[in-house]
């Protein structure tokens, strides 16, 4: 895998350079990545992007890069979700262009992460303690217009005295533009001094593995921890157990290269199901004297999950579902398996509060805070220009690539 | 429903006429109520009960009522699980008769109540704050002798020069006899003032039931609570939701006398699903506006499982299981549901650590702590003697009783 230099120092001048925009209020013509059905190859398209309306914000993306979700939707896996033409894209990182009515703590200028799993603060929701799921900005994969209207703010050009064709939306963000709308409830400010290339990792893949260990499962020092799948989500799990001093992190993938990038990230012991004779969760009962603590399944594989499941410790082992199952079998788990005191639970964004709780992530971050020095720049393995999107698309299809960050 | 008159004051003497045994030692001929096949009537068999061995304690049992798990084991539910002749029961009280070597904590004289989910107290799970689970004497349900030696301490005396035949234990405790033996882990000494006959209700569904409330779901003052299943144990959980100040207490069971004994213990709701129209997690999401904060699950029934699965709000919905479930049916539950942020998680014993925690419970009760004011008797819908323990049965079978107590 390459690494990658550039986007050092003050965000490449953005953060400077960016001034009230002469944009406000008015249409923005610009490049857009839009796929017309599912897997065909993005299109590098000229789009119009609509001003925000009430409690919107319009972003200029400067970074995106692409997650497993975004693949899925792309390959139209889910038939009932599919909806073309579409912008794609969720993990980014840009500066506010202008703000619709009504928005209050975001303005032009700001740095922000957008967030695919929204926080509107008002609802009975966002009030409640033990849930980061808000009542009107969940991650809802049927959505591709917004709530204000029920227009998207994308549309083709119109051509030949035709009305102009929608584009539609996904999952809160599309970042796959230059300029995106966004609700206000899933834009996070960010200190301007954060470095936006890595911030755009916040966006999703980081502060879904890190807010897993440290949100839902609350792992502790001397913690033993077992990752199924090393992909960007399950390596920022084993970020987040090594910042709580976990005391073993397994990780489990069948791509070998996986175990060279997991080593960097605080894995302790690799096992490749493909080489290992007995059930993986005997190997992990073995190596463990009875199990692991906490379990993270990353790969959106039942059969990944329920192995996941049995390599806990009985009495008191907690397996957090990450990965997205489009399958349509059911879990496979007998219900008398729960009596033996194992747990599982489903874990979106890492339960996090976007807005309540990035702003104070990336300060901490920023500090050099010890509990939140992340290896950011690990899970960047390489970088494409905007337009190179199906290129990026393919490292990650392939497995050769963490994140690839789009620069745009 | 009758209710219960007697078994009033100092433990009808018995607190007071125990004194050290001269049958230590010795073999007891007793009584004991055994089943020599699946759903077969139990006979009153004259038994030998072997002494206590190294770290056992025989128990001269005053009261002993009867559970759903007993009726499964009695019936052969679970073919894996036969072993017959067989004593059966979990839930009493007694007396300590004699304790064989090394038993410390227990002496002749002590009021105790068996648990069929022992607490060694030395083992990492003792030691563990998050499980009640015992490394040797959790609940098994394939276990019929003793750990010391391999042995049942229960025999049909010899008879024509053959040899003694084994009669099986149960669940640890084996209670349907006037004498048995259990692992010292299994009793827990309990203060003598405290009335032995709604002691026995501790043993089993009480801890259970209320203990799922506190320990498991830690029900607040406000919670919303749905139960499923009106018998002993759901009602135990509506006597621990309602002591805990639940504002609202929906209870859900087929059998409409259960309205009536519900409302004494706390329930201020109910539905039969019988006269529902619509699924009933729609009916209490609609009674709740939007679900219950807490489902209990006492049907041992995978449909009403889903129903109180679905009836919690989403994004911090628990549901504990209580009901055994004796179907090869997997969990009818999809992955991704559990990103909606319910819960399910398994309760044994209320996640009481017996031992630990029991007494407390007694003494907390005697004391009249508001906390603990629960209504026991209300549980003690019958008594009949011993003997009449087939006519026991059949009226919990028909779901008549909720604990017909019996007296030895």
């Amino acid at each position: 895998m390459s690494t990658v230099n550039g986007f050092q120092g003050s965000n490449n001048g953005y953060s400077n350079g960016f001034h009230a925009s002469d944009t406000t209020g008015k249409i923005i013509t610009c490049k857009a990545a839009v796929v017309w059905g599912p897997g065909e190859p993005f299109v590098i398209e000229e789009v119009q992007v609509d001003p925000p309306q009430k409690m919107e914000v319009r972003i200029k993306i400067l970074f995106t890069s692409i997650c497993h979700t975004d693949l899925s939707a792309w390959l139209g896996h889910n038939e009932a979700q599919r909806a073309f033409p579409r912008i794609l894209g969720h993990e980014a990182s840009g500066i506010v262009e202008s703000v619709g009515e009504g928005v209050e703590d975001l303005k032009t200028g700001d740095h922000v992460v957008p967030i695919f799993n929204g926080e509107c603060g008002g609802c009975a929701y966002c009030k409640c303690e033990q849930t980061n799921l808000c009542t009107k900005f969940r991650v809802n994969p049927m959505k591709r217009v917004m709530d204000a209207d029920g227009q998207p703010r994308f549309w083709m050009a119109s051509k030949d005295g035709e009305e102009r064709r929608p584009v539609y939306h996904f999952l809160n963000v599309s970042s796959f533009a230059e300029y995106t709308v966004v609700d206000s409830a899933c834009a996070v400010r960010i200190q301007p001094a954060a470095p936006l290339h890595k911030m755009c990792l916040l966006s999703c893949c980081i502060s879904t593995g890190v807010g897993a260990v440290w949100n839902t499962a609350n792992v502790h020092e001397g913690s033993k921890v077992a990752i199924f799948g090393l992909g960007a989500v399950g390596l920022a799990v084993a970020e987040g157990a090594r910042l709580r001093g976990a005391s073993q992190i397994i990780g489990v993938d069948i791509n070998p290269d996986k175990m060279i990038k997991g080593r960097e990230m605080g894995v302790t012991d690799f096992i490749n199901p493909a080489n290992c004779k007995n059930p993986i969760n005997e190997a992990i009962k073995e190596m463990t004297k009875g199990g692991v603590d906490f379990s993270f399944e990353c790969a959106g594989n039942l059969d990944v999950l329920r192995e996941a499941f049995t390599s806990t410790h009985d009495g008191w082992g907690l397996t957090v579902i990450l990965g997205i199952h489009p399958t349509p079998r059911l879990l496979p788990l007998h219900p008398m398996e729960l009596f033996d005191g194992r747990r599982m639970v489903g874990c979106v964004f890492g339960d996090f509060k976007g807005k309540s709780h990035l702003p104070e992530f990336v300060e901490k971050y920023m500090k050099g805070d010890a509990t939140y020095k992340l290896n950011l720049d690990g899970f960047i393995t390489h970088k494409l220009p905007f337009e190179k999107i199906n290129e990026a698309f393919r490292l990650l299809q392939q497995g050769k690539s963490l994140r690839c960050l789009l620069h745009l």
